[in-house]
């Protein structure tokens, strides 16, 4: 049995991009992106993209070379997903929040030699290039417009231009293994330092199955695109909706209202959005919650059980998960078991915002002790880093040998950083990022526990703990709080810390409470948290020493 | 970018043994696998496989040997799926329909060294091992039998023996590359001479989440197994059904009255079976259709427009795919389109009826001219071979490099022998297996196509068409039918050749009719037709030379 081996039959690289040639024979005529006005079919999305990857291949670009898209939501974008590594290139889709710095920090890192721009965003790209140095190369720009071809200084094409002179027959350029890399994903995260995430067609395959089996996505669902898709590749569910013939409704920009409008009229359901956009939608501008069910499905930082439940009483039925950048996509999710569905809201909300089970293409996860690496007990309380293996795992980080060897070593475990615990039934629950833990007299305070219960204030809109240096506990727990608009009158923050201290170990209970409009976010929604660190460190010592 | 490689975290191996510990954390409390009266949950299931793979691992045979299984349906059938992969075993699971001779050829020809054999099929065992030549080395023994731990005279052990002296935290044994082999299936196919089939790991894993997105199987479904799991590992659901935490209604035999009992009391939602299958289901012993609908995915020969349409009007949603023992399970599926809904009942059928497209998992397929290797126009006439690649086909067939060479080819195609057509739609419908079209005066007939209208004709049970050797034309159509009871008067063999003559080109009817009161047929429900094609030989010529 030992001579039989791997053969050409057997072994085609892994890869998610056929799946376009697969949606245009079986739903040519159904619907595959949607827009303003404007709808796409299966076939002719994959006539554009095939047409968009001969011209990019076209330019003079070395296959494996990066090229860059800074856009929202629109259709070239979601094109793009498919004809740039179709071209034999790297999609690397840069988050269009950032600033000109970073993006040019980005595109000099990665060496992109070509970006597609949104009109929206030109300004940004051509000031980044402007932070260049003087000899250093630049990447060519196309510029994209909702229905035009016209081009503009600075721009070597339009978008519709090369789809325009682009060749419908191209022989799209399959990898030679499917190690190759095929996207580039720069993590915003909640730290200041973006690092570049490679991933491989291999790993793109795997994630994009493994979403659609978890989140049991039916064939022709229609999707609405509230999750950007330069976070994570949408989380898969660029190629995903290929696989199963959705209709993508893209959306440039959108609010409760925009979001509820989408789904009444296309129908809509199913969804993706991080935990902010669930609690956009707890609020509907017309106070009516949906006509039909949607499914929704979140992840990044662990919703608020609060949240969780009024998003359902408006009518979505959320389903919840974990994964980062480097794992290409949600890894772990919360399966929903049918036993659970007749405990009380508040029961059902608890269980539901915990992350859950490994997803089926997940080798192994597990928590580990950050001082033993011996795995936690499962208990519910032993706190640890979650580790994990499987397929859908990045090849490493760009030009950074150091951080990928810090984060998949030589044990056989990827390092995510994140702190954790595992219940008795195997569920793991994220407590925080490692850096996120509050050390106060010697105790772990998870922050997001404490926010949980902050969330739970019918005061509080959004909340968010750090710690503050302390000379006499060595951390003390400060919140950041943003309070309702029209809630009457406002809590104290004397109010604040006693409504804690009513529901968790005094330890735990914020010391400091700081109350502001809004609070600093990343483009994909998370609070940045470094710059609420920042504050709290500035305010210095709530206690004096007693030494 | 070239330096990041497959690491230990990412490139831990695909296989689908590890759904099994995840079924247990995740459903845990739910039952996985019913059979009469007796219920275990996935938590048990899992012990139950532990235990034991601990104990044929003690057995003293090496990893990577063969351990095959003789039984039905029934529980200890579906562990054996889990527990001798987990043991580092070969998985060679035999059909107990096979004479005792053709059991010791391949007892002997795989050197297995363990067969674990149900109850009912421990004579055939005997016989079989009585074959071995004197000194032949034969396997050991382990005897399965309902709720009892005694064993007999020339067996090791009894099943459940093993499971209770099993260690249930049992270390599982992981491949060590996702190429291991991990299960062997000879073809029982319609030709007199088994082939081993060896598929690895990646290969099951591949299939087997491929076939979930491909059928759109959700959550917990209750799965009834009129599908034998030795054919073609029941399609990978055997595996397919602990990733989506399935309910398995294992039943030792079943006829129609049984299937539609089981389905009453367990409220199936999912089956799979031959063509015979929905034949059986077509006509209810009550008459009574279902009382909730039921998916039924079929596959193997092309089932008759005709079956396919009874089958759907008694309340089974019929889907159909294609697939050989070599692909691991299904790899085209007639993806139905939503615009098809409103055609007639018969068009429907006929749509229904072809095999379809690939599935996302499948690389690529095509259909090529038997001369010359070239695609076929997609006019859904012209006649060539199924060719395809990708990661759910064997490694190759144990034992037969030159077989292997035949259908694995340097091109970098999987040859399958099967003939088809493409409709101008890109779905494929299979014609026949190569050596089954009949050239009659030059002319390509495929005898798939006259038996569809065969079972059109209100009297035909069953119908199989086969060449009779012909001076004058070459070869004529021959077709062997078996007639429904209890129709009144009896169709003659004029009246059947007017009736094709009617429907299709003359050149196409049949010749020869043979009436026959039951069609002879393998143990998967498929046509023998090389038995007929000897008895149709042994006619001798209809016509007379004129030459």
């Amino acid at each position: 049995m030992e001579e039989l081996k791997p053969s050409p039959a057997n072994s085609s690289p892994l890869t998610p991009i056929g799946f376009l040639d697969r949606a245009a024979t079986v739903y040519g005529n159904c619907p595959s992106v949607v827009y303003n006005d404007k709808t796409y079919t299966w076939s002719e999305t994959h006539r554009r993209c095939l047409r968009v990857a001969s011209s990019i291949a076209s330019m003079g670009i070395e296959r494996g070379q990066v090229v860059s898209i800074v856009a929202p939501n629109i259709p070239a974008m979601y094109e793009l997903y498919f004809a740039i590594p179709m071209a034999g290139m790297v999609l690397n889709s840069i988050n269009y929040r950032l600033d000109a710095r970073t993006v040019s920090v980005i595109l000099r890192h990665c060496e992109s030699k070509l970006v597609f721009v949104d009109h929206e965003y030109s300004s940004l790209l051509l000031q980044s290039l402007s932070l260049f140095p003087q000899d250093s190369p630049r990447p060519k720009l196309v510029l994209i417009t909702d229905n035009q071809t016209s081009s503009a200084v600075g721009f070597l094409s339009n978008y519709e231009a090369l789809v325009e002179k682009g060749d419908q027959k191209f022989n799209w350029v399959r990898p030679k293994t499917e190690w190759d890399p095929m996207v580039l994903n720069y993590t915003s995260g909640t730290t200041s330092s973006p690092k570049g995430v490679v991933h491989c067609h291999r790993g793109m395959f795997i994630i994009a199955v493994d979403s659609l089996i978890d989140w049991s996505v039916p064939k022709q669902p229609i999707y609405l695109w509230t999750l950007p898709m330069f976070h994570a590749n949408g989380w898969s569910f660029t190629w995903g909706m290929a696989a199963v013939g959705g209709t993508n409704i893209c959306l440039r920009k959108f609010d409760a209202g925009i979001i509820y409008a989408a789904v009444r009229r296309h129908g809509v359901t199913h969804m993706c959005g991080a935990p902010v956009v669930l609690n956009m939608l707890s609020n509907p501008p017309d106070g009516k919650g949906l006509e039909h069910p949607v499914e929704i499905l979140t992840a990044g930082a662990p919703p608020p059980a609060a949240v969780l439940g009024r998003a359902e009483s408006m009518g979505f039925r959320v389903s919840h998960g974990y994964g980062l950048t480097e794992t290409g996509g949600m890894v772990v999710s919360c399966v929903w078991k049918r036993e659970w569905d007749k405990y009380p809201a508040t029961e059902r909300a608890r269980l539901k915002a915990r992350q859950g089970v490994r997803t089926v293409a997940t080798t192994e996860i597990d928590v580990v002790d950050m001082e033993t690496g011996a795995a936690v007990k499962r208990d519910g309380t032993s706190l640890g880093e979650v580790v994990l293996r499987g397929g859908s795992l990045m090849l490493g980080y760009l030009k950074d040998p150091a951080a990928t060897a810090k984060a998949m070593r030589e044990d056989g475990w990827f390092y995510t950083g994140d702190v954790a615990v595992i219940h008795p039934d195997g569920y793991l629950e994220i407590k925080d990022r490692s850096k996120d833990i509050i050390i106060t007299g010697g105790e772990n305070v998870s922050s997001v526990e404490v926010e949980s219960v902050l969330y739970s204030h019918p005061a509080v809109d959004e909340a968010a703990v750090v710690a503050r240096p302390d000379e006499y506990w060595g951390e003390t727990p400060c919140v950041f709080l943003s309070l309702k608009l029209g809630i009457g009158r406002n809590p104290t923050e004397k109010e604040i810390i006693e409504y804690c201290k009513d529901k968790m170990p005094h330890y735990m209970a914020p010391k400091t409470v700081v109350f502001k409009d809004e609070l600093p976010k990343t483009s994909t929604g998370k609070i940045k948290k470094y710059v609420l660190r920042e504050i709290a460190k500035s305010m210095g010592s709530l206690t004096k020493s007693r030494m």
